[in-house]
């Protein structure tokens, strides 16, 4: 057993060399350390002479936000790697192959992905992503159908859910999502311009029991093991390839909440294109991309879904009659609440998108900002009445053109 | 480590000696196991000398049901033991005292509760308990508030989660419970008098999605921490003293379940009334006397979980205006659906009760078994309709006048 310590260079190359059918057994191999260095150190081990590489990352035993710093369960590196290796199975080619997990030193090896750019800064570079619909929704009927008691054994699900309680990371999400934002929270974080915005989210109780009611399912329904935290900064992402990342959030949850993630960050994509589209008649085509990409994601999930469950449902029960039917439309509700909240805690609350943050214009800025939390908003106090996801998309629209 | 074995009455002595202040060290112990041998060994060790006495209850690694046998882990005598930990904790008085917990073993030496009659045996002998209410509604407040989300840190729920995963008797509960009785299933047993009362059952989709919806909150929604298998035969009572006892389903599930167990066992007595009362007039005051009980009950848990909510809510969340309401009400509504699947399976499934099976006449038993029936199936159809307890109680009173 070996005690705990932040590694250095030349021992993520040790480790990176000990992994087979990576590197040639001659030449020498490089690293340089490209974390961010908030929550992991991350190496990229790579060797010139074949131009093979591979990622170690490790978790370090605290979390850095905006110049604080609180202690955070190394626990978080062993559910990342368990959830990579679970997700490499139900939804291959698009997580990233891990080679090695180390629950004492806290490090994952894993693919190297420096062939993708991260999808939110290729969202805001123009990138199209033609086949990232499909990928996508791959991964979140896969890997959430067969995390299921539609999917698994009821009683294998159980004793899995015991490996994926995560209360630290579960913390972050209960009080950065679903509490801060709706409060005058010492965390909270926006444009002093958002002002009004800020206290009018904070007073508006029917926003507030909508919040609460999502948060209620996010403590308590245990319906399939999420990604928990499945933004488009966790998404590698080529025209021709698509890779989840840093499933560290993982835990049993609402299905809506991992798919809620996805397309609030294309909503909070589309309020920035005040600002990245050049012109009205981009804007409009840009955010007719995001839309379309909405809509391909839920279509495509639900399609692949209900085939799962036509195909692989575990027993008898779960094709009762309009059960599928009542299901699917809770689904699609959940996911429009959580986005919603998504969306809002991005503007207001601690940790904030570039999409949005980047936007150099103040007026511009702002103008954008008040969008997604219209949007947002909206999504919360309507998602129990949402049907179909033209209407999420309607939300969206209407708040653009207003 | 001590390896598994059934205890013998020598053992179950030895251990019970062990345990400091129950016995005089002078006086011989006397033993007799008084388990029905299905599940568990209970062994009732007793000093004659002094009057003093324990129970030491030691799991089987299998369960016998008409005559079948299957494998059952030990694993539930930890969960019962430790279940009661908790319950005596938050509910003191109302459960029996823990002395010891052996996890090799499979044994748990508690309080001697020969003074008590089981509350099913109690009712049909005609036993009135004008404390039962109040006591009930503290146990099921109580415990149920303590271990949600509502009542304790939500990071140490998600802990204290992992220790009460109970694959093996949740599995029971989905089979025989929400299963099996919808089917034509080998486990079923029932009055051939009822052959077509269950196939109306088998075919009746309306029912089957509502039993879909309440097997999904039963698998999924993890809202605090259940006895489980709370009916009249779980508990021990005088007119002075309540002591709910055998939490070995105990798991973290749908706070409805609890509630509705205990409303369900009060409406299979009350159908049994066909048989239990000497006359119509003598039965309609017992019936009085059920209907009020299970009125009593919920008012008392609404008023006192209520009240816990308001004193120790663990966060401004839970205080957002509405969310109370809605809660309680959510919570009445799987109350009345679990009931009714509660009350179904005792007639055409697997396991049922002496309320309905031990009334001789075979006409007088089928009437007591459609009425118990007809209660079941419109407590689970009208489930997400109820708003009050009182339409509960129309049900049933409906339904016997009919």
């Amino acid at each position: 057993m070996t005690q705990y310590h932040p590694l250095n260079e030349q021992e993520a190359i040790a480790i990176a060399r000990n992994i087979s059918g990576i590197f040639a057994a001659e030449g020498e191999l490089s690293c340089r350390e490209i974390g961010d260095g908030n929550l992991n150190l991350v190496f990229h081990v790579s060797q010139p002479s074949t131009g093979a590489s591979v990622i170690v990352k490790q978790a370090l035993p605290y979390a850095k936000v905006v110049g604080e710093s609180w202690p955070l369960s190394l626990d978080r590196a062993r559910i990342e790697g368990e959830a990579l290796i679970i997700q490499d199975r139900l939804a291959p080619g698009l997580v990233p192959t891990v080679h090695q997990v180390d629950h004492d030193l806290a490090f994952t090896v894993m693919e190297d992905l420096s062939s993708h750019v991260i999808m939110r800064q290729g969202l805001i570079e123009g990138g199209v992503y033609p086949l990232f619909a499909e990928h996508i929704s791959d991964f979140l009927a896969q890997t959430l159908f067969f995390t299921s008691d539609l999917g698994m054994s009821q009683q294998e699900k159980k004793l899995l859910s015991r490996s994926f309680v995560n209360p630290d990371l579960c913390k972050i999400t209960e009080d950065l999502i679903f509490d801060h934002p709706y409060t005058n929270a010492d965390t909270n974080s926006f444009d002093a311009h958002l002002q009004g915005e800020a206290e009018r989210l904070w007073a508006d109780a029917g926003l507030h029991l909508e919040v609460a009611l999502l948060r209620e399912k996010f403590l308590t329904h245990a319906q399939a093991l999420l990604h928990g935290d499945l933004h488009t900064g966790s998404i590698f992402i080529t025209e021709q390839s698509t890779k989840v990342i840093d499933p560290e959030f993982a835990y049993f949850g609402p299905i809506g909440f991992d798919i809620g993630a996805v397309i609030a960050n294309l909503l909070l994509h589309y309020a920035g294109q005040e600002h990245w589209s050049a012109d009205a008649k981009a804007r409009a085509e840009r955010r007719r991309y995001l839309t379309d990409t909405v809509r391909d994601i839920w279509i495509a999930f639900d399609r692949k879904f209900r085939a799962l469950w036509q195909e692989h449902g575990t027993d008898r029960i779960a094709k009762t009659v309009g059960y599928e039917d009542d299901y699917m439309r809770r689904l699609l509700q959940d996911t429009a609440g959580f986005a919603g909240a998504k969306v809002v805690r991005r503007i207001v609350g601690l940790a904030h998108v570039a999409d949005i943050d980047k936007i150099p214009d103040p007026a511009v800025r702002s103008k954008a900002q008040r969008m997604a939390l219209a949007i947002g908003t909206a999504l919360i106090k309507r998602n129990r009445q949402i049907t179909s996801i033209e209407q999420i998309i309607e939300i969206a629209d209407s708040v653009s053109e207003a």
